[in-house]
């Protein structure tokens, strides 16, 4: 049943379908290869549904010293596979300090103790904390070395590739229920001078970090839920801190206490890790925002096109600091620029997917997005991200690993085959 | 460490923690009796993350004929527990025609064909879908029989209990991703006249129902993601249609053909069955937008009030014919009511959720919500449906199960439980 009509197919004409003849035996036939079962249900089976056998996609599992050191275990996200801005939470990325697996903490053991420079000192069990006013809120969270060039630099050291998820997987994507801090820390009544909050976690590592007073305040969550369920262990069960649009490193998981003080704890990773160095050997302390990124899920270096014609380019931008307003993506090597579609709904802090139709022609393509948030702030490229910090090329060799969100451009040849021309190895 | 200023204490004040002495101590004697495991990490346990052992929470199923037809199975939400507005995927409610469990299906062999009254018949593979423009978007999928008197009506002849589970739970909320109808239909090119839609499941029931064309064009997607991954097999793995605020049977899954024609089909289940019966005994076809409804999740017939003090009533709120623009929320059994709090973002067709903190002093009470959407369609009482519908008492008797959105009341005893008082039995 060819088509008289075929130039108003705008996104099928360049597939293999177009002069298909079609019956309903085509399809009946597809079925009866696919093998359906029609089996008898399984009350144990549908109790809690699972994901079909033949969805494959796991997280990327970095184990203890390949390439981390090897108290850092670690598990990115497959964010080239990502549709939509919640990322199903078997798939959130998970980085853990200590070198232990996520604590099995029974919920009815476990206990938040808020105390230090408080009036009141509160010790809380997870059935008081759920009947407190409770929000929830779609954040986006993530690590604070995500994107960043040490993941390049030691993945080249121990022979390993490096993919858009081992490089970009460290952030995620979750409906977040919880009590405001805020809440607790005015039923704990702040003493004069308190200015500053330890959160320590129940792992094996003691994990602990401090933000301000003003952050505390202002939007961080004691939270218990993620997408609509108890939080997963990997994620902090049964209760972790949850700062908004700051590095993952302060989101301490398993929360198990909360102290009050006038000044920073300086904790090991406030102090020794997670720092921003410059070329003059000092180190930024406290600098936990994650600017706003743009990043360009499909295609990436996971994909491959099949053919040309009709492609919808597809990613994820998010800002630390706000609301995504703009994201430009640009199909020619940085010539020039387009507005992408942002998808409702656009929220704080949260990411937003951004779409644009793309004829591609099998011409060598670079492909990039960058994103400015409603202060203005945009990304940068990588040349000006060097400018910045004083680093005149090669910034994956610097120590730096913190925060960055130079653009990413992803080199499509002429066979469809995608790479990463971020650095030139 | 008894505190002297305990009257800002607004929600702790009732709690027995109140007087209770601190220190790190309590917290880690805590931690060692949960016997916290801090074992090496398992690779493979975190390849796709599971849910804490203490985390228990289950679909309610109803096997075959209990208390169903024999030919029907169904799944319900623990909606009792439900946090935020997003369902977790593995607790998704299913209700499922034809006796089977859901078809094992191999997306790589799984075809779409669009036939009909177009102009070009189409063919579509996964991956020949997932290329074209796609949209993510946050909507509820509920039951026609979702709160219906026949759950009632069914439980009572089973003796069986009702619960909020088992009457109301056949209601969920997810993140979908998939590609607008109409753009396949404008792909295939409409013939003059074409003005239903036949959607065909590939279950052994071969389910099939049909839609009018303006709704088609409207906001149908054709649905391959939920929550940030593919569908779940129980919603329809690995295509389904979504039929925006349309009752759950309409939203095909499994979906492997699409028929354009001039006359709606006239299916099994859109002629003898989703009917809403008058009582002159006739049927009324084709009525399948689901009407506002506010529930409140907790307290419910779930939960057990541990004692006096403060509360935060919660709940969801939806409307399949717009958007929730107010929540009102009674404590003392219809004499005054209250705005409840609407929480960000409110969606269209989506879970919204609603809050009003409440002071329970040990007294009766009766705990109603109510719902007005964006066109001003406000929830009705009980009597008010028995009015609409001309049935003078006991409207779970009746045939009627279809879009039963009257308000439903829970009953709070002195001793903190808490009883269903929709129908005095």
């Amino acid at each position: 049943m060819p088509s008289r009509r075929r130039d108003r197919r705008k996104f099928l004409k360049n597939t293999a379908l177009a002069a298909m003849a079609m019956s309903a035996g085509v399809v009946d036939s597809a079925h009866a290869q696919a093998g359906d079962s029609h089996a008898p249900y399984s009350k144990e089976r549908h109790l809690y549904g699972r994901r079909s056998r033949f969805e494959t996609a796991t997280r990327y599992i970095r184990e203890p010293g390949i390439p981390l050191p090897n108290y850092v275990m670690a598990g990115l996200t497959p964010i080239q596979d990502s549709i939509g801005i919640i990322t199903p939470s078997g798939l959130h990325f998970l980085f853990t300090h200590g070198g232990h697996a996520p604590p099995d903490i029974d919920p009815r053991q476990h206990r938040l103790m808020i105390h230090g420079m408080v009036e009141r000192p509160l010790v809380l069990s997870l059935d008081e904390i759920r009947r407190l006013p409770s929000v929830s809120r779609i954040h986006v969270l993530e690590c604070g070395g995500n994107s960043g060039p040490l993941h390049y630099r030691q993945a080249l050291r121990a022979k390993l590739p490096f993919t858009i998820q081992s490089v970009h997987g460290d952030v995620s994507c979750s409906e977040w229920t919880g009590v405001p801090l805020s809440l607790l820390l005015k039923e704990a009544g702040l003493k004069k001078g308190a200015s500053w909050v330890l959160a320590e976690g129940a792992d094996g590592n003691r994990h602990t970090m401090s933000i301000p007073i003003e952050k505390a305040m202002e939007d961080v969550l004691i939270v218990y839920g993620q997408n609509g369920e108890a939080l997963r262990p990997e994620q902090g069960y049964p209760l972790r801190f949850l700062v908004p649009g700051w590095e993952g490193v302060i989101n301490v998981k398993w929360l198990r206490r909360i102290k009050l003080s006038d000044q920073p704890f300086m904790t090991k990773n406030e102090s020794t890790s997670y720092l921003n160095m410059g070329v003059d050997g000092k180190a930024r302390w406290f600098q936990f925002e994650k600017a706003p990124k743009a990043l360009i899920t499909f295609p990436s270096d996971a994909h491959r096109l099949p053919g040309r014609g009709f492609y919808q380019i597809s990613g994820l931008a998010w800002s630390g600091g706000g609301t995504v307003r703009r994201v430009e993506v640009s199909t020619d090597g940085g010539r020039t620029w387009k507005d992408a579609q942002l998808q409702d709904p656009v929220l704080r802090i949260a990411f937003t997917r951004f779409t644009l139709p793309w004829n591609w022609q099998g011409e060598e393509a670079v492909l990039q997005a960058r994103c400015t948030d409603d202060r203005g702030i945009a990304q940068p490229s990588l040349a000006q991200l060097e400018q910045f910090w004083g680093v005149a090329s090669n910034y994956w060799k610097t120590g730096n690993f913190s925060n960055f969100n130079a653009i990413q451009p992803w080199k499509v040849n002429r066979d469809g085959s995608i790479v990463n021309a971020m650095y030139n190895f």
